[in-house]
């Protein structure tokens, strides 16, 4: 279990690492390839989709998320968070943001944890 | 497991009775005492502030939730619904949304299933 615990952070680090470096590969490496996206106001998206708004995206982001509660159940995890993004465009405007994340993960047969499932309360 | 299942899936229907006939002590009954509910661009608030918030509404609450995926682990549940509500004032003019919630349910000692966290993607 505190392997599982360790295993999740540096995969919550890892997702960071890769979303301030843009290495869109890595990131999309870290989810199901059945993962579901749910943000307020619009249908669940997938990988596919994700993918496409990462690849096109021209702004850089920048963030954090702390950990609030994390539960480990059979090859399943949740966790809580407190989430803070900065986007900032090439003419160096910035937009922050802060809020809430519950997310899903599943321990593949390798043993990895993927993210399988995430709300993302943030604002739009 | 399919028991477990029937139970859930009960509990979201006694949640949706209670709810159309404010019913605000048997829908407290349905969620753990440390519940917390994640909405879109505000704080997580606990049972508390759901309780006041139910027993403060003037409005008449209808909806209904179509469960899109259900998992259990161990004593933990997780639900993926496509909800729809309908808020109707008491001048008749009513307010309709939907959207998505993923909610995490646990089993108590009692071997009864509550709402233990619930993120609700419904626009404001």
């Amino acid at each position: 279990m505190a392997q599982d615990e360790r295993e999740i952070r540096d995969w919550l680090d890892a997702w960071w690492e890769a979303t301030r470096s843009d290495d869109v590969d890595t990131v999309l490496g870290l989810m199901a390839d059945d993962v579901l996206f749910l943000t307020p106001g619009r249908e669940p998206f997938g990988k596919v989709e994700f993918e496409k708004a990462a690849r096109d995206r021209s702004v850089a982001v920048d963030g954090r998320s702390e950990v609030q509660e994390l539960e480990i159940a059979d090859g399943w995890a949740w966790i809580r968070t407190h989430i803070e993004v900065t986007m900032t465009a090439e003419t160096g405007e910035s937009h922050h943001r802060a809020g809430s994340t519950l997310s899903i993960l599943r321990k593949e047969a390798g043993g990895r944890w993927v993210l399988a499932r995430d709300a993302n309360l943030l604002p739009g």
